[in-house]
């Protein structure tokens, strides 16, 4: 067993992937697997009982949503009925930032690596504030998540179309070198989308008042292409996934109660322990009293090089996650000591246009004790809050050592 | 006499302006003195006779456009009758990148500094590649210039109509935390503008196919934020200029042949000096035998503490204009030696969100002996051909010292 060849095949599979969004479609269309009972979620696999209050919000609006209930009490009773199922993103090619909740009429970016050939999925992102993805399901949530569905959406995918894809990787090479890390700041990103999808959108003509709205909520949410750069993150990492003998970590995602792991050469099998709280900034009138532990599948960013793994590039963001730009320099520095590669795509200006610190290697992160940064937002614990903050966190050094035992175990070393 | 209070007035008055881009207009009914046998041009006063190649190529571009003669020929001939004046663009209220001609007919940006209440102009950006601004004047430029004229300009006074007015001062604050220095790096402050002016557009409501040029065309053009940035620097320096005793360089501007300043202290009169070739990376087939010395009002924007004073916010600039990033952060670091503050609104993340090196100190200059950095972009030395590069490059010391003599003149000392 060559250790070091397998984890470069993987990392070479991860780099040379070229993920292109391809456009828009409905979820259950689309997402294998995907079906009228089943509602997805970021993170590991978990039961009802055991979700957190952002994760239980996410469900209920998914399912007032999708016309399933009428009220909470009905979307509850629903799932304890077993009528809905819940199951993790990941295992449908899909990915969703912090509750990660896709249902069935949802319409979803649609992502293919074009040098591999597999797809993945993402949904719309809905901007700051009241959002189901921070588990918030009042009635203007839902108002808004019907006009995304049916007005932003259709625009989109037409838009894409025109343009016959946007290629992802090179949109998120390019923000790099405008102050953005990819996961927790998107504002370069973002305007770059905007730029791409403008006159494509002028070009498919939409009735004049939600041509104008489509514009200013593309333009005014600095979040916009995190989606897309998630499910391109999650193309990217699928490739490197499944390398025999490979200690790559292909997957890093939570659910709100655990962080989830999976690696390259351990097959589908999640390594998991319990999420933690992130350190941050909290937004006024919160504290980390109110902070529900880490929680989305946003980490695919660290996964595949950027995020935290990129902070370096992006040194206005402490305004937003607390610290100071040394420490953002520092992070993406130590993420070095862990990690395969540099990466040959992604690349950071201030440190002399070095690639990012890409493909983390289990063996490192036992070895050094040092576990994968990770930027992200806060979630507020109860359901139907929403968002309290935004800071640091990092995966429970257990789950990287359960790794390396089930390693052990399945490498027989 | 007290220099030091003088130039804290100067100073504290370019950082209190705040420019607001209002709308656009045609040249000749908003700039003041602006007459049909007027041409405006980058930099210090200068006769035909002395013109640079890429200034004559304007001019000559200009008068075609203008349809005041039907040929190169035609419109030398005009000039050297004296049909035709040429005067600088800053003796009314205006700017303009490199040749900086600016013809009656032309549509330009209006900005008005909403503090003090004065108003300053600049033309359309053309883009890179064979544009009027570095002399070329074949058919092709010609028909962009109409195209801007008649189709772009119209749309995006409308939209900024709609807009009420964009604040550049925030628009730039922005761009610097987005790896723009805001004079030969726009890239960022082009989305920015874009992402405004989009929504507008589009409720503006132009016809299908011009809507989707304009918006592919200022998507497309990482200088399009230029003009409208170099006129709000204009007015921040202007705000700064007229100050009794202050030794604070109010205007720094290149004509090809001369580079010329203005000092607040000094009212309207110029040093100048020849104006030096830059030093950088040329396009392929085009090395430093090729370049005219340096050309344009461009360097309004390190008058204003931005562009080469900002370089350490815009590290990925080096990959066009040469150099290191540490280079471009030394850049930064040197120019706090000369100058008299540091900027309150303009910051720099990578420093510690230190503000930018702002108000050159004329007196810095000379004792120091460290002369202002600019970055430029490199024009042909022949008219009609365009630009061959980008670079740095420094305004001769001897105009410093002949202002240090002309203030102690002027002020008896």
């Amino acid at each position: 067993m060559n250790i070091d060849q397998a984890n470069r095949t993987a990392v070479e599979r991860m780099m040379a992937a070229r993920p292109v969004l391809k456009g828009l479609a409905t979820a259950r269309e689309v997402i294998p697997g995907m079906s009228d009972d089943l509602l997805l979620h970021a993170g590991p696999p978990i039961e009802w009982t055991r979700a957190s209050g952002p994760l239980r919000g996410a469900v209920i609006g998914a399912l007032l949503f999708e016309g399933r209930a009428r009220d909470e009490a009905g979307a509850i009773a629903l799932i304890e009925r077993g009528e809905v199922r819940l199951e993790p993103c990941h295992h449908h090619g899909a990915v969703g930032p912090m509750a990660g909740v896709i249902s069935p009429s949802m319409r979803v970016y649609v992502v293919e690596d074009v040098t591999h050939g597999h797809r993945t999925f993402s949904n719309l992102n809905e901007g700051y504030g009241k959002v189901l993805r921070y588990g918030a399901f009042s009635g203007d949530v839902l108002t808004k998540l019907r006009w995304m569905n049916d007005f932003l959406a259709p625009v989109l995918g037409r838009a894409i179309e025109l343009l016959d894809g946007i290629d992802l990787r090179t949109l998120i090479a390019e923000a790099l070198h405008m102050g953005d890390e990819g996961h927790n700041r998107n504002k370069a990103g973002s305007l770059l989308f905007l730029k791409l999808l403008a006159p494509a959108i002028a070009r498919a003509n939409p009735a004049r008042e939600i041509h104008a709205e489509v514009l200013k909520f593309l333009g005014e949410n600095p979040l916009s292409v995190l989606n897309p750069v998630m499910a391109a993150c999650k193309a990217m990492a699928d490739a490197a996934h499944g390398v025999e003998g490979s200690t790559i970590v292909s997957t890093m995602a939570r659910n709100g109660t655990d962080f989830g792991i999976r690696v390259s050469g351990l097959g589908d099998r999640w390594l998991t322990a319990p999420s933690q709280v992130p350190e941050g900034l909290y937004f006024p009138g919160f504290s980390s009293a109110d902070a529900n532990p880490d929680i989305g599948d946003s980490t695919i960013t660290e996964t595949a090089g950027i995020g935290a793994f990129a902070m370096a590039a992006a040194p206005a963001i402490v305004t937003f996650i607390g610290g100071t730009p040394r420490d953002a320099l520092n992070a993406t520095l130590e993420m070095y000591e862990i990690t395969a590669a540099e990466h040959s795509h992604f690349t950071i200006p201030a440190l002399g246009f070095r690639g990012t610190p890409v493909g983390i290697d289990l063996r490192k992160v036992v070895e050094l004790g040092i576990t994968p940064r990770v930027n992200t937002g806060i979630a507020h614990k109860a359901a139907g809050v929403g968002q309290v903050g935004a800071g640091l966190v990092r995966p429970p050094m257990e789950i990287f050592e359960a790794a390396l035992v089930a390693y052990a175990e399945r490498y027989d070393i």
